[in-house]
Order: structure tokens, then sequence, then C-alpha cells
């Protein structure tokens, strides 16, 4: 095929391969054959097949946290898009950058009105930075470059492209030339010296966020919390954390109101670099929703999407960092082999044991998993990855991601039932590309989290109709049967042996496998 | 409980149940807590939990079909609603009432942009008629009464009232009243006498759709047929049609564009009721997208959403129809007994003959089914319904929600594999709610739809890296330990005497069953 002659499919994956787009999550339809087509005769761009748009979307954001570059998605349409929104939503919070391929109806038959057409930009904007209709095939290849940078920008971005069928079709495309990301903006230089000024004594903290937890800026966090008796804290949800024995340790801002107020009472001034000031995740009745005391002197030195490092840099330099030995590195610390039935706590110890050297952790455990972050701070290197947007189902499509951007790590993916019901049909795209995935289902057969919710809002003797809403028992959910139905390897283990055992099979194996754990 | 001290979420449960709202499919979160635990203690509400929105969404798209009354769904924040959207748009689409209740934050946490914070009016628009978000406590029961009655605008609308969290837990809700649901819209008498006039001979149709396929609607329209010697066709896909064995037999205008061509090429004269002129549910390259001849001319003597029933009976008296006894009506006739390995032509004989007495059935079987409209005409009279919207994974949610509504009947759900997939999660709320549903899988292990498709739009010898974003056979989905999963009894079959005896089985266990049938 001669560069010259193309269609708008062809203008659109030729540009995104310039643009460094190399991977596309899809789950196509009739308006999008052309750009499967596309794929087939354009070499460079993996394309992986997803049974639910979610497990798309979700992987995207996965895969952009652990290459720092966007992949794209090929939506079908409206509800296509619909149905992916919700990993959209997470990704964006996350602050990571995605390229969402849209069809549309060509423009003729839009006015129509046909079953599938809806309102595809109205769609797209809760979720997205960036959102256009490709006008006429003679832009598609510079609307995708557009897109890109969009979504190349710091943190990260969601841009979502709508394809009309006729502009994909159509012949006349021309490939836009690759173009360097956009930098990232400055941090706030003029809050320098306050916020070097601020960090003295146990009364400070400094709040990191985002990239700030790269394995060199915690090492930076560390001197700076040597230098000066600050603390150090990162958000609940953190994109990527860099964790394990030899690295600096930073403790999460809890998720419960009350023990997050009380561990944030102390700080009289806080400074900010890629995270925001705490705040609850719900509002509750007669409680707080922000975090830190009356009072408190909060400085955003850097807020996201600025450029963290150099941030992080300069504030070592204006505490008289940069020669001191970093605080609060982790000691390595094997933990005594627990035996017996499964409980929460020896359930963290059996993780942290068996977490692999340079092993991705993907977390989704929101009741059960509260006590891993204490529990896994001392073991092997690893990187971390919460949900950032709250919305349930992320987990195992973010591991499809993060497995796709590194085949060379194992991938665990820790996720509460509730919440692998959302997505698990990304247990089938795992066993289809051979991901080295080890998922760990926490079967606690109810929404454990909502039992504590209902209390905190304030109801009070909560009757069996409420009860029911909050409980998966009738009928028990069986993981081992719905993961082997997608081709995915499973067991299921109740005592500390059996998991133990479990875990050393399934992440030797280099393969897809799942164990559910009955707690 | 008094019903004068009540909190925002008591007012709108009595507020939903006074205006005939019985049923809430949900799957709630921490901001709905206030609304669970209403539930619990205002009797009449019948909450049905799903492990997926798009269930909850689905279910009451199918409830509104088999009902004419909306139920309401209890969804969390901005994500809840998103992961429901694509149901929405084919509720949307087949003119259902959904009346969907929305968790917010409480208003003052909103602005601080917590995790789950996102724009819920944003994502519910497109897929909404109205939209609101309730303001205080004192006015949620009467937004409520308003979101009733625009759900049950004729032929049925979306309603998305938001319920920021503090005006469901503040007191000082009150209740409003029942309303009666709003009349429907007069048809278009003007153009009655036209309509009657053109109706003349074979090359005029009668084209129904929406409320005009009920039986007493098509026993009209088989008058008028007799009378004036005019065609009767429907829509592709109808929100809901009886059939069978005694009944008016009108077929559907068909979906590939080159047999509909066809098909519509004779009329040069068409009355629409309940219908839209028929347009190609896709635009191909070269291929028209209106379907009925050039200069056809087209009367809309009632849009969906005018008095239906009004129109067919004006319109039988307009052309002299009343005391003609209707044509096409169908006679009962036992199809032979197929054996051997099944292929589609058999399938549609098995399920003909499988069809119980006043049998729902729900049809997501895009490819595969193709073959079934005509060959089940002859069965026992029976309800189909479509799905409107052309969003894949409509056809378990809307069994659930046609079971729920008529629980005296069988359900036999017929799905595409590929489709199932979408919204597997609706399997567990069958068993969970002891709901009589057969449900069939079409096991062709391909978005076989798409293989034409990527021919229909011009790609011509696609290769091996577009033929696989197209197949679901690596690895091969086992619907039987998919179904069991989740506690709905499932056998898988590859020849005709084996899925005779599973319908039977499975039709006359009273419960949720399943019958994989390999293709």
């Amino acid at each position: 095929m001669s560069d010259e002659i193309m269609n708008g499919a062809e203008s659109l994956v030729r540009t995104l391969l310039s643009n460094g787009v190399e991977v596309c999550f899809t789950n196509p339809g009739t308006s999008e054959m052309h750009f499967v087509a596309a794929l087939d005769h354009i070499a460079g761009m993996r394309s992986i097949l997803a049974l639910h748009e979610n497990v798309a979307t979700g992987a995207a954001d996965g895969y952009y946290r652990m290459t720092g570059k966007p992949a794209s998605t090929l939506l079908h349409l409206g509800p296509g898009l619909a149905n992916g929104l919700s990993n959209l939503h997470n990704a964006k919070k996350a602050g990571s950058g995605v390229v969402n391929i849209v069809g549309e109806h060509a423009s003729t038959h839009i006015e129509l009105d046909a079953p599938l057409t809806s309102d595809i930009e109205g769609i797209a904007r809760p979720v997205s930075h960036w959102v256009h209709t490709s006008k006429s095939v003679a832009t598609v290849g510079e609307d995708a470059a557009r897109a890109v940078q969009a979504a190349m920008t710091a943190p990260g971005q969601i841009a979502t492209l709508m394809l009309p069928s006729d502009t994909a079709w159509n012949e006349g495309g021309v490939a836009a030339p690759a173009a360097a990301p956009p930098a990232p903006a400055l941090f706030n230089e003029d809050l320098l010296e306050d916020a070097a000024n601020s960090l003295t004594g146990p009364d400070a903290l400094l709040l990191l966020g985002g990239m700030a937890l790269t394995e060199e800026n915690l090492t930076i966090a560390g001197r700076i919390a040597a230098q000066t008796g600050c603390a150090l804290l990162s958000e609940w949800s953190n994109a990527r954390q860099e964790r394990g024995a030899g690295r600096v340790f930073v403790n999460r801002v809890p998720y419960p109101i009350d023990v997050a107020l009380k561990v944030l009472e102390p700080f009289k001034r806080i400074v900010l670099v890629g995270a925001r000031a705490p705040i609850g995740f719900f509002a509750y009745p007669d409680k707080p929703a922000i975090l830190t005391r009356d009072g408190a002197d909060i400085l955003t030195l850097a807020p996201a999407g600025s450029d963290l490092d150099a941030a992080m840099v300069a504030l070592c330099d204006a505490t008289g960092s940069t020669q001191t030995p970093p605080a609060h590195i982790t000691e390595p610390a094997q933990r005594e082999r627990p035996t017996g039935p499964i409980n929460l706590e020896s359930l963290a110890t059996l993780i942290s044991r068996a977490i692999p050297e340079n092993a991705i952790i993907v977390d989704e455990s929101v009741t059960s998993g509260r006590a891993f972050a204490p529990a896994t701070k001392a073991a092997a290197p690893h990187t971390w990855l919460n949900n950032c947007g709250g919305s349930i189902g992320y987990a195992m499509p973010a591991a499809v991601g993060a497995a796709v951007a590194c085949p060379d790590r194992k991938v665990m993916c820790l996720t509460g039932d509730g919440s692998a019901m959302y997505s698990n049909q990304a247990l089938w795209t795992m066993a289809r590309e051979n991901l080295d995935i080890t998922v760990l289902i926490f079967a606690n057969r109810s929404y454990q989290i909502l039992r504590g919710e209902l209390t905190n809002v304030g109801v009070q003797n909560a009757g069996p109709r409420a009860m029911d809403m909050l409980t998966l028992d009738r009928p028990t959910l069986d993981w081992v049967q719905m993961s082997r139905s997608m081709g995915v390897t499973a067991h299921s283990v109740s005592t500390c042996e059996d998991l133990e055992a479990a875990l050393e099979e399934g992440l030797s194996s280099g393969k897809a496998n799942l164990i559910e754990i009955v707690l």
C-alpha cells in the first residue's frame, strides 16, 4: 500500500503509530470495520480484543500507568463508549492518558436516528478532557495527532475522538507526523521558599501523589524527612507507587474518616506535591469532609500535571537535604509463615511473603485489603496500583493493561468478589493473551464495605431487606467455575497452607491463574 | 414511623409507591444507604439486587414492556449510572419508561471533587428524556412524582433523578400524592382520510410499530389488510409483539440492507402507525440508507407516543374494515421433529416446537436468530421482545425484568454468546430471584454478524489480525461452567435430540436454567 493513497482509517492508524501509540484494546462493531481492516494490513499495532468495553478502557488505564504512554481503545458508537465509561472515570482520576477511538455513523446517517444513534460527544464529555468528531477524511490524521497530544498532557488525559464511518472509508487520508509530547507545567516556584520553611518538625507533613511516588522521588522525600523531621504520607489512592524492601516507605492517608482525622490531626503545615488536600471519600452526616485540622496551613507546591520531579529536586535543595541519607528506608523483613484457616492478618502476611521481585500489584481489595499496605511494606520491591476513581471493576482490566505493558514482570491482582464480578470478562482476555497474572479473589460474599457504611451514614438496626442488598451469598459465586469458563486455571482455598501452595504454583506458572480465597 | 416525620429517602420511596412504582432493580453504594434503609422499613417495594448496573437498567426495560409500568433503578453516583447506560439507551429506543434514582454526593461534598465525583447530569442526559437533581429534602417527594410522570409519558420515557445524600438523610421529606399518568397525544386525525384512501391494493403498506402490535391492534390490522389488500409489516426491532397460532402474523422489515430494499420495493404508499419510515441499521458505502423506493408516499398517521389504539380503531373504521374477518391469521402448524446435529433450520424448528403457551421470548440472537421469526409464526401464542437500541447485552437483563413482571409466564431468552457475555451477571439475579427463565446461548464462538459486516462495508480479503478481532474461540467460552458459577443449572448440547430434552427439562423446571447450543 502506498502512503499517498489511503483511507481515513488508515491515516488514523499510521498517525497513532508514528506518535507512539502501539496498542489498541478493542471491541469493534460494524462502524469500526475499516479501522479493523487497517489494523490488519498496517503492521505495528497490537490489537487486543475485550469482551466488554470496560475491560478495554481499564486495560488502557493500567497500560498507561506502567508505560507513561497512552494506548488506544476502539469502541463501537455511543453504547460501546458508554460501556467503557466507568473505567474511563477511574483512568481520568488516576491521571492516565488514553486515546479513545469511537466509531460514529456516517455523517449522512446520523440525522436518520438509527437504533444505535446517540449523542456520543455528550456521553464522552463527562469522562474526557478532549472530545472531537472528525469532520472529513482529510483531517482524520491531524485529529488523531491532536488526540495523542491531549492524552499525553501531564499527568495524562482522556482524549476521545469520534470517527464517522464515511471519514474512515473515504480515500484522501493524510497521516500526521510524529510530534513531541507537551512539556508539563512548572510547579509553583514562588511557593518554594515557604514550603521549605514550613517543613520543620513532626507537625509538618509532606503529602505526595501521582508521579511524586516514583522510586527517585521517594528517595528525595526520605531525605527531606530525615533533614527536616517532617512526616510523609501519600494520598489514599495512588495511580502508582514504588514500594518494598530498600525503598522509602510512605503510608497512605487512611480511608475511614475517623482514622484519617486522627492521623492528620497533628499536622499544622502541609506541603502538597502531586497530591490534593485530603478530603473524605464520601460525606457522612455530622462528620467533617475536610480531613485536615482547622487552620492547617496547606501549600500546593506542585499540583497534579505540573513537573513533580523538578518540584521534588527543588524542595530537596531548598531544605538542604541533598546530602542527607533518606529516612524511612524499609529493611527487608520476612514475616513468619502463618498456618491454619485464613484470616485477614494471615492473608496479608501470605501476600507479603509471596510478592515476587519487581511484581506489579493491582489492588482493589476494598475491605479485605486495608491491612495489606503496612503488611507488605517490607516485601520484595514492587509497584502498587490503586483504584483512583472509586468505581469498582477496575482491577482485573487494569491488570490486563499492566501485563501487556510489562511482559517481563509478574502481575498480582487483588480484588474483592463484588468488584471482580463487575468486569469478570477480563479473565478471558488474560487467557487469550497469555498474560502472566495471578488473580486473588477475596470472597467475603458481600459488599462488606457497605455494611460498615450503612452504620456510618447513621442507619441503625438495618433489617433483612437492607442487608439482602449487601450480600452476595444467595447463590454463592463459584469463582473456580467462573474462571475456568473463560479459560483461566483456578483454585479455591480456605487455609494458609493451600493459599501458599496456590500462590507458588500460580506465580511460577507464567500464565493467567486465579485463586479464590474464601473468607 | 409517622407519615409526618420522614427523611428525603423515605419521602422518595413513599412517593414512588403511591405512584405505582413497585420494583427497584439496584446496585447501591454508600451514597444510597438511606434509600436502602427506607426500602427496608417501608413495605411494598420489591428490591432486586444486580451485580452490574446494566443488569438493573435492562431489567427495568423488560419489566416496562410487560407491565406498561416503570420500575425504579437505584444506582451509585455517576459511574453506577454510566455502567447502566447502554441498556438505558436500548430502553429509550424501545419506548420503555424507567425511573432512575441516582445517588449523588451531599451538596457540600460535590465541590471537593472526591474520587467518585462526576458530572452525573451530563452522563444521564444522552439517555434520558428527563433529568433533575433534587435541590432540598422538601422537594424530593414532588421531584419523584414528576420523574414518574415523565417515565409514564407515552410511549414511555427515561427519567433520571439525582438524589444528593444530604437530601436523602435530612428530615423534612414530604411524600407526593398519586397522580394519574399523562394521556398520550392524539394521532394525526387530519391525515386519516388520506391514509385510508392510500391503503388500496398490494402496492400499499401498513407499517406498524410499538403498541400497534398488541393482539387487538394486530387483529385490526388483519381486518384492514383483508378489506384493502394492503400489505402489513412491522419494524425490524419491536419492543413487544404478540405472535403465534391464532394471531395475525406481521413480518418484520428485514435487517440486511439488500433484502430490506427488495421487500420494500413494491410499496408506493406507506402508512405508519407507531413506526418510523424504514432506514438501514448502519450506513454502507454505495448503498442507500433509506429503504423505501424513491418517491414512495409515506404518511405518519400515528407517531410513537401518540394514541395508537385510537389510530388503529379510526383507520379500521375509515377503511370500512370493522366487520371484515382479519387476513393473515396463523393456523396452528406443528413442524416436523428434526434430528441429528443442530443447524440453524433445525434450531428454529426446535424452538418453535418448544415455545410454551403464553411464553415471553426475549430475543437477541443477532445472527443465528434471523430464521426464528418465520419459523415460530405458528408456535403456541407468545410475546416476542426485540433489542430496539442495538447495544448488545440486553437479553438476559430484559429477561430478568420480564420474569419479575410476569411470574406466571415462562420466559425464553435467546441470545448469541457474544451478546450474553456482555451482561453475564444477569444469571446470578435469575438464580437469586428464582425466576422461570430458560436461557438459550447460541455459541457460534464469534461475532458472526461482523464477519458479514466486514464484507458489507467493502473490506475484501480480511487477514488474520482482523479476523482475530471477530472470533471468540481462543479460549472457548464454557457456558455451562459460567452459568453454574452463578447458581444457574446448565447443559451444553449439539444434537437436536439433546436440545429437545434440555428444553423440555428446562422449561418444565420452573426455575432459571441455561442451554448452551454449540453451532
